[in-house]
C-alpha cells in the first residue's frame, strides 16, 4: 500500500510547491492529488487558460519522486460560467436555485454544461494526459455531496420526461406500471409528467424510484462524458472518483462499471458524530470511530471496481463539518492507515496537506498546521511508511513458510483479500426502503445492514460487500439485506449456487418485496425469492423504537427484534415464535430466512451460528476488537480502552498461536493499537 | 349495524368484481362504497366519459345484494384538468403550488374547479342517482386532509377580501374590529387586505381568526354544491361526507347542516402513534389504540347530523401513513365493530376490501391481502356479523322485559343512545386557543377535551359531544371545555337550562375569554360566562411541560395541574388554592369554574365528584376498561392485558349482576374482549 | 432612578388619557414614552397628517407632570407606504418577501423608505421637537427584532456590492481577503457578488462576516438619518433607542456612538423559558427569571453610552411572547426595579400602562388590566416608588459619614457604578463565532459570556462589560472573552495597562483565532494576543453536549471543561493537564490564557482565584444571590425560595456588619426579596 496525500497548489506561494514535495516525501508519503477545485485558477475568464502553472506544479511534484492524481476541476464551475449558464444551476426539492458560492453549483442534466466540462476535460488532458508524473485522474468530486445527486430543475425535468418515454415507450404502459388509476394520477402524455416533489400528499412511490433511477443514471451520464475523453487522451492512466461514507444517494455499482478504481473519503469522527444515532457508541468510539465504518466501506468499494479500491481522503485530525468534532485519539491515524492495507487499500491518502487559513473548511484539520509546521498527524504517517516497508522488507518465507508477496506491500488487489462470507448490497434497493421506510420512522436499512456486517465482524471473519450483479459462488455464507426488489436474476444465481455449493444463505425483512416498479409482487413478498425457501410475507408492521419483541423457543433460547417484522405464511415449522404467536426465522436446507429485524447480541448471534455451519474459522471477539486477514498477514486492531491479549482473545481459530510472532505492534494490544503477524 | 366496504373496482379486473361481491357478502358486508377516486377512468379526457364500467360495476354490486355508496370523485381531479386551470391548485402558507401527483389538488376557492365539480356529479347524478343499490352519496373525500383546509392562492385571497367586504361592510369597521391600530396595521380598503402569513412576526389574531372562518365557510360552500345537485338529481339518498380522526380544522358542525349523515374514518393504532404525545400511553395501547379514540370521535360525530352517524372507513391491520404501523392485537377489529355498535353506528365499513399492490398505500392493509386471499380482519369480521345477526335474532324480551328492537340489530338512531352527560364542543373555539395558545408551546384544547371525555368514561357513563348550538335541556352534567367564544346565545341556554333542571356545569379555562373578533372581552373573561357564576379572570400563565401546581384543601385533598393556570377574582371562596395563594376551583349553587388544567388523576376526581352529585349511577372503572349502554344493551370492552372480572368491576352500578347473562362473550374479558348483555 | 411607563392614547378613549395621567402620577410614574406604533394614525393617507391629537395626548401628559419619550413610528409604516413602494420589504433566507402584517416590515437598505422615514421624523420634530414635556426621542422601536437585522433584498444585495467595493477597492483585493480561490468561488467584478444564502453548502465564512458588518452598517446608517433631524429640529433632547436581551445580530457598540442613551427591553421570564436550555434553570428561576439575565444587560447596555442607561420596557407580568408564560413570584416586579438601580439605571419604564384587549400581544399583561383595573405590578410600582422616595429622603450622611447623593435617587450616572472588574464584549467577535460555532452544534458564545460574568457576580463584586474600544485603564480584572478578532488596538491596550497597572488579564477560547477578515491567523491563533503570553493554539476540538474533561493538578484538584479544547504549544507548564496529556491553564505573569470552556463550578473557582489575587474584597454567595454596589449603597436580592441571613451570607466582606442598618428591607431576606443599605 501506498501512501498520499492531498495538495492545493494554487492555494499556496509557488515558491513553497518545492518545500512541501520534498517534505511529502520525507514522510513517506508517493502519491500527491491535485487540480480538482481550481478550475478559477486555470481559465480564469471563458477560453482564457492558465495552463503553466499547475505544469509546473507537476513538474515540480513528479521530480520530489511524487506520482500524481489530477482532479478535473467541474465540481467548482467558476463565477463566469454563471453569467453563460445562469439556469445551469440545480433546483432543491422547495423549487429553490441552490446558488454558486460554494461548490457542486451545476445540476447533472444540463446539458452545455456537461459540453463545458468535456470541454475542461480536453484541455486539460491534452496537455497532462502523458505527463510522466500522471497515473491517474479523479473525475470531478464527490458525486452527490451536500444532497447534489437530485436536482429538480427544468433541465432535469425534461430529461426525466425522457427517459420515462424511453423506458416505457407508452404513457399508458407508464400508468400501468407506476398504478396510476390509484387516485386518478393518470396521464396523457409524456409532456405531463411532473417532479415527485410539491404534491399535497407524498407521491407514487413508483414515481419516486423512477426518479432516482433516473437522476443516478444521469450522474453516470456526466461521469462517463468525462471518462470517454480521458481514455482518448490519456492512455493507461486509471480513472477514478471520490465517493463518500455512509451515502447511497445512486447506484455506486453501476457508476462504478466505468472507472478502474473506486475511491472513497473517509472521516470516522465525523461520520460518527454526524451519523449515529446511538448514544453509547457517540461515547464509546468519540475518538476512534466506530470499529465497522471504515472496513464497512473499504469493502462496500472494494466490491465496485474488481478490487481495486483506494481511500481518496483520510481523516488526519478533527474535521470541520460534523456536529462535534474532537480530535482524534492518538494512534489512531496510524490504526487507520494499517487498517486499510488490511482490507486491501492499493493507496491511503490524506486529505489535506496543509490547512487551509482561509475558505470553508479552515477550521478542517491536515497534515501540517495554517503555518506549515507538522500537525501531529505529520509523525503517525512517517511510522506507518517506516512500518510498510519494514513489513515490505521482512523475510516472511523463512517465518512462516508461506509466501510473502516479496515485492509489493501488499494491497489493491482484490485476490489478497479472501472471504468465504458475502453481503449482497442493493443501492436500489435501499433506496427503495428509504422512499417507503418499512421499519417505521428514522429507520435506515443502510444502518441494519452495517449492523449486519459488524455482527460477522465480531467473529472475526472477513466480509466481501458485492453487488447483486456479482458472482457469488465461492461463498460460504451469503447474507441478502438490501434486496429489496424482487430481482430474478439475483434469485437464479443464488439457486444455481445453492445447487453445486450448498452455502447457507440467509435473507432478510423486504428481500423481493417489491417489483422493479415498486409493487407488491402478484405472490406477495419475498416474490421470486420463495423459489429458495418456501415462505409468504402475509403482513409487514413497523414498531416504535423501544418496543422489543421477544421470541423464543422451546428450549428457552430467546433473541430480540425490534423497529420491523412480517408475518409469514410457511409450511416450514419457524424456529422461534414471538409471544402473540407469529413465527420467528424459518430455515429449510440451509436457506433462513429472517423475518424482523434482531437487535445486536441477535444478529452476532445469528452470524456466528451460520459461520459455525458453514464451517468457517471464527470465534466472538466482541465488540470492540477487530481483526482482518490479507495474504499471508492478519491484523487485530483494538478500538475499546482496555488492553487485549491476543492469545487469549484471537487465539488459533482466528491465527494466533503462543509461538505467532508479532511483526508490528505486540502480543497484547492497547487502545488505538494494531498487531501484524503472519498466518501459519 | 350494519357493515361494509370501500372497493376500487377501477383497481381490479372486471372479472373480479363478482367473485369479490360474493366474497362481501359471505363475510356479512351489505355496504360498499365505490367510485371517490375514479375520475380518470370516468372522464379520461375532458367531456369524454365512460360511466359504463361503474355501472357494471354497481349493478353487479347490487345484484349481490350490497347497498351501494357511491362517492362523487372530486378530490381527485385528472391530470388534463390542471392544463385547462393551472391555477386551480392550493398554495401553501410558504406560497408553494401544492402540486399533482397525489390528491386533494384543488383550491376550494377555485371557482371554475367549483363548476367542474357540479359537472361531474351532475353527470354522475343524471346516470346512477336513481340506480336501485344506491343508499347514499358521500361528498368527495376528507375534506382537509393533507392540511388542505387552508390555502393561500391568489383566488382564496380574493374570495376573503369579498368575505371581509360582507361580513363588515365599511374597511373602518374592519380595522376597528380587528385592532389594526395596535401596529398601525389599519387598511384603507379591502382590496388591500392581505393574507396572515409571511408577515415578519405573527399576524393579528383577528385577522388569522377571519381566514379561518373564511375557509371553513369555504369548504362548506364547496360541499354545497354537490349537495344541491344529489338532492334534485338522486331524491330519497342520504348524503354524507367521511370525516377525519383527531381533526378539527374547519367547522364540521357546521357543514354538517347540508349532510344527512356524518361519517368518519377510524383508525386507532394510526391515530395513537401520529398523534399521542404520551410515552405511556404510546405502549400500553400500541396495538389497541386508546380507548378513548374510537369512543370520543363516535360520540363527537353523533352530534353532528341529529345522531346519525357511520364509521366510513375502519382500520383492518397496520395503515401506511403514520410514523410506526403496528399490527393491531387479535381481537381488535372484532372489538371496534362492537364499540361503534354501543354509540350508535348505522353502518361500519372497512377500509379497504383489497389491499393495493401499487400506489401510495400499497402498505396499507385490507380485508383481503394483495392476493386476494382473506387477510386476518376477514376473519374478525365474519364473526362479528355473526353475533351482530345472533344478538338481533335473540327473544331478548324473555330475557329482561325491556322491549329490545326486534327488527333490527340496533344503532343509527340517536335515540337508542342515551346520555345525561353533554360536553359542548366548539370548532371555532379550539381554532382560538391554537391561534394563541393559552397552554403554552404545544398545548392542544382538543386533547384537553378528549381527556375529560376520558374522566367521564372512566366512570362508566355515556357522553354527548353536542354544538354550541344543541338543545341541552335534558343533561344532568354539561361540561363546557372549548367554548373560547364569548358566546352569548350559549350562556343564555345554559342560564335556562339552570333554572329549569338545576344540571350541574362546569366551565373550564379559557372558556368565554375572546370576543368573536378575537379580543378579550370588555369586562375580562369569562365575559358573559360570568353570569352563571360570578369570576373575573385577572391573570392566565402557561408553564413548561414537568411544572406541576398543586391545589389543596383544608382536609388535605389535593390536586394536581400543569400547562394552564387562570387567577380569578371573585366573591365566592375557592374551593382549594395553590400554594402561593391563587385559588382553584370556584363553585357556587352546581355551577363551577375550574380555572386551571388538572392532570388525569384529577379530572377522574371530579368527574366522579360531578356524577354522583348529578345522582347519575357510575363507578370508577379505571383506565383500561370501557363500557356503553345503547337501546336495551350495556357493552364492556378491555383494552387492557389483564383479564378482567365484570362482577367486580362494574357491578350493579354499572348494570352487571350476579345473574345477568352475558350474551355475547363471557363475564370475565381478556384482552381485547368485548361482552354484551341486556340492561335488567 | 425614575419610573416610567409605556402609553399608547391611540388605542384609548380621548376622555380616558387623563384618568389614565393622573393615575400613573400616583403610582408615582414620572415617565412616559408614546407614539412608536401610531404612524397609521399620524398620517392616514400618504401626506395627510393628524398631529393634533398627539399634541392633546402629549399636553395632557405634561399637564399630568409627565415627562415624554417620543417615539419615531419608523417600525411600523402604514399599509399605504406599501402600495408606493412594494419593494420595501425585507427578504428572508429563503428568498421570501416578509410582508406587511405586523411590524418592522421594511429593509434597512431601501432608500426612498429611508426617505419617508426622514420626513415623518422631520414632521414630528418640527412639531413637537421643543414641547416642554418632551425629554428624549426614541428612534424606531427593537432594531432588529423578528430577525429583522439582515435582509437578503435585491436592495440589499445592491448596497452591499457598493459597501464592497468601497471596503476592497479592486475585486482581486476581496478574493484575496476572502482567499476566494479555495473552491474557484473567485469573483471577476463586484457586480458578481451574491448573497452568502442559498448555496449549494455553507457559504464562504469571510463572505458571512462581510455581510453581517455591512447589515449592522446599514442599520447604523439608517438610524443615524433620524439622529440627524432630531439634533437638528429638537435641541436639548436626549435620543435613544430601545435594544433588546439576549440580542447580538449587530453591533450596538457601534450603533451607540449617535445616540445619548442606551435603553433596552427586559422580560426576564420571557428570556429564561425561550432562551436558556438549562431545565435546571428552567426550574429554579421559572417566576424571578436567571439571576443574572436583568443584570449582565444592564451592565452591557451601561457600557453603550458612556453609562447612561434605561430599562425603556420592564417585564410587568406574563408576557404572551415566549414558549411558556408563567407569572412572575410576588415581590420580582419591586426587586426588578431595585436592581436596575443597582445598576445605575437612570429610569425603570414598564411595558405596558394597560392591557390591550386587541391585537397581537392582547396576553401581554400590563400595569393595568384591560379593563382598566389595577393588575398586580400596580401596586409593587407604587411600593417601589414609595421606597424609591423614602431613599432620596434619608439622612444618609448621619448614618455613615459617606457623602449620599442627597438630592436624587441614584442613578443614571455612569460614575456611581464603580467596578474593578472588566468583561470586554465583542458583537463581531460573537458573530465570528457564530458563523462557524468553535464549540460545535448549538454552542453559544453569548451564553459562555454570561456564564462567565455570573461566575464573577456569585463572588459579589460588580461587573462592567465593556467594548473593545473602551478604556481599560482602571480595571484590576480584565475577562476577555469574546474577543474572536485578532484585535491590535486591543493587544496594545492591554500590554499598556498590564505595563502601568499590572491587572489580571483571562483570555479565553477562541481570543484571536480570527484575521478581521475571517482567517486564521498567519502565526496561528491567539494571533497577536501572543504578546500578552506566550501561547500557540495548535488544534481545537469539538465535544458532544454530555463529554466531560476533566484537567487536574498534581495536588488533586480538579476542574472540568466540556463543548470545545484548545491545544496549546507553550513554553510555559501548564496549571493542569487532561488524561491525554493536553495541558490546561496557562499562566504567565498575571495573564491567564484558558484554553478550554469550564463548567460552572471551575468558570466559579477561576473567577474567585483571580479576584482574590486581584485584591477585590469578595465572598462566595452562590447561584441564588446577588449584589451589588452603586454610590453609597449596596443591594442584596434572594433569587432563591430559601430564607438568606445576610450576616452569615454576605458579612463584612460585601459590606456588611452585625450593626448595619438595613434601609430597605430586612436582615433576613425572603424569595424575592430585597435589602439595600449604605456602605460603611
Amino acid at each position: 500500500m501506498r501512501t498520499g496525500v492531498c495538495y492545493y497548489p494554487e492555494h499556496w506561494p509557488e515558491e513553497r510547491w518545492a518545500t512541501d514535495a520534498a517534505h511529502m516525501r520525507r514522510l513517506g508519503l508517493s502519491v500527491v492529488r491535485i487540480g480538482e477545485f481550481a478550475w478559477s485558477r486555470l481559465e480564469e475568464r471563458d477560453g482564457s487558460l492558465s495552463l503553466d502553472w499547475l505544469e509546473r506544479a507537476m513538474n515540480i511534484l513528479h521530480d520530489a519522486g511524487l506520482s500524481i492524481v489530477l482532479g478535473t476541476p467541474t465540481a467548482t464551475p467558476p463565477r463566469w460560467m454563471l453569467d453563460k449558464y445562469p439556469d445551469m444551476l440545480a433546483v432543491d426539492a422547495q423549487g429553490r436555485r441552490r446558488d454558486f458560492g460554494s461548490r457542486r453549483h451545476y445540476c447533472f442534466s444540463h446539458e452545455p454544461y456537461i459540453d463545458e466540462c468535456r470541454r475542461i476535460v480536453s484541455i486539460l488532458a491534452e496537455r497532462f494526459g502523458e505527463h510522466p508524473g500522471l497515473i491517474a485522474w479523479q473525475t470531478d468530486n464527490e458525486y452527490g455531496c451536500h444532497s447534489t445527486s437530485i436536482s429538480y430543475s427544468a433541465q432535469a425535468l425534461a430529461a426525466f420526461r425522457g427517459w420515462c418515454a424511453d423506458r416505457y415507450t407508452d404513457i399508458r404502459q407508464l400508468n400501468l406500471a407506476w398504478g396510476n388509476v390509484f387516485w386518478s394520477m393518470e396521464y396523457d402524455s409524456f409532456e405531463q409528467i411532473g417532479l415527485p416533489v410539491g404534491t399535497v400528499t407524498e407521491s407514487n412511490p413508483s414515481h419516486q424510484l423512477a426518479y432516482w433511477r433516473f437522476s443516478s443514471a444521469q450522474i453516470r451520464r456526466f461521469n462517463r462524458a468525462q471518462v470517454e475523453i480521458l481514455r482518448k487522451l490519456s492512455p493507461g492512466r486509471d480513472i477514478l472518483h471520490n465517493y463518500m461514507g455512509n451515502f447511497v444517494e445512486f447506484d455506486h455499482h453501476e457508476l462504478s462499471r466505468d472507472l478502474d478504481i473506486a475511491t472513497w473519503d473517509n472521516y470516522p469522527l465525523g461520520f460518527l458524530t454526524r451519523d449515529s444515532d446511538d448514544a453509547e457508541d457517540q461515547k464509546l468510539f468519540l475518538r476512534t470511530g466506530h470499529p465497522d465504518s471504515s472496513a464497512f466501506h473499504h469493502d462496500l468499494y472494494r466490491g465496485c471496481c474488481n478490487g481495486r479500491w483506494w481511500v481518496m481522503e483520510q481523516q488526519p485530525g478533527p474535521v470541520n463539518w460534523a456536529p462535534y468534532n474532537p480530535s482524534p485519539a492518538s494512534g489512531m491515524v496510524r490504526l487507520w492507515g494499517w487498517e486499510a492495507f488490511a482490507h486491501g487499500a492499493e493507496v491511503m491518502s490524506y486529505f489535506r496537506w496543509r490547512q487551509a487559513p482561509f475558505g470553508q473548511e479552515q477550521t478542517h484539520t491536515g497534515v501540517l498546521l495554517p503555518n506549515g509546521d507538522d500537525d501531529v498527524a505529520a509523525a503517525e504517517i512517517a511510522v506507518l511508511n517506516r512500518e510498510l516497508d519494514e513489513l515490505a522488507s521482512l523475510p516472511a518465507n523463512a517465518l512462516t513458510g508461506n509466501t510473502v508477496h516479496p515485492d509489493d506491500r501488499i494491497g489493491g488487489h482484490a485476490s489478497t483479500v479472501q472471504s468465504s462470507v458475502a453481503i449482497v448490497f442493493s443501492y436500489a434497493g435501499i433506496a427503495m426502503q428509504d422512499i417507503q421506510p418499512p421499519g417505521g420512522s428514522g429507520y435506515s436499512s443502510l444502518d441494519f445492514c452495517q449492523r449486519l456486517y459488524g455482527a460477522c465482524r465480531q467473529w472475526g471473519v472477513n466480509v466481501d460487500i458485492v453487488s447483486p450483479q456479482a458472482a457469488l459462488d465461492h461463498y460460504r455464507l451469503i447474507l441478502v439485506c438490501t434486496s429489496t426488489e424482487d430481482d430474478a436474476p439475483l434469485v437464479e444465481k443464488l439457486e444455481a449456487v445453492r445447487r453445486e455449493q450448498q452455502p447457507i444463505i440467509a435473507l432478510f425483512p423486504g428481500t423481493g418485496s417489491r417489483s422493479s416498479e415498486y409493487r407488491i409482487p402478484d405472490e406477495l413478498p419475498p416474490g421470486q425469492f420463495a423459489r429458495l425457501i418456501p415462505v409468504r410475507i402475509v403482513r409487514s408492521e413497523s414498531l416504535p423504537l423501544r418496543t422489543v419483541l421477544t421470541a423464543s423457543d422451546a428450549t428457552g433460547r430467546y433473541l430480540n427484534c425490534a423497529r420491523w417484522r412480517e408475518h409469514v405464511n410457511s409450511p416450514i415449522e419457524p424456529r422461534m415464535r414471538f409471544s402473540d404467536g407469529w413465527g420467528f426465522h424459518y430455515e429449510q436446507e440451509r436457506i433462513h430466512y429472517i423475518n424482523a429485524i434482531p437487535d445486536d447480541p441477535a444478529l452476532r448471534s445469528l452470524a456466528g451460528e451460520w459461520l459455525q455451519q458453514a464451517g468457517l474459522p471464527c470465534r466472538d471477539i466482541g465488540p470492540l476488537v477487530r481483526t482482518q486477514r490479507i495474504g499471508p498477514y492478519r491484523l487485530a486492531f483494538n478500538f475499546g480502552t482496555q488492553r487485549v491479549d491476543l492469545d487469549k482473545h484471537l487465539g488459533p481459530r482466528l491465527d494466533f498461536h503462543h509461538d505467532t510472532q508479532v511483526l508490528i505492534g505486540s502480543r497484547t494490544l492497547d487502545h488505538a493499537q494494531v498487531a501484524v503477524w503472519v498466518v501459519r
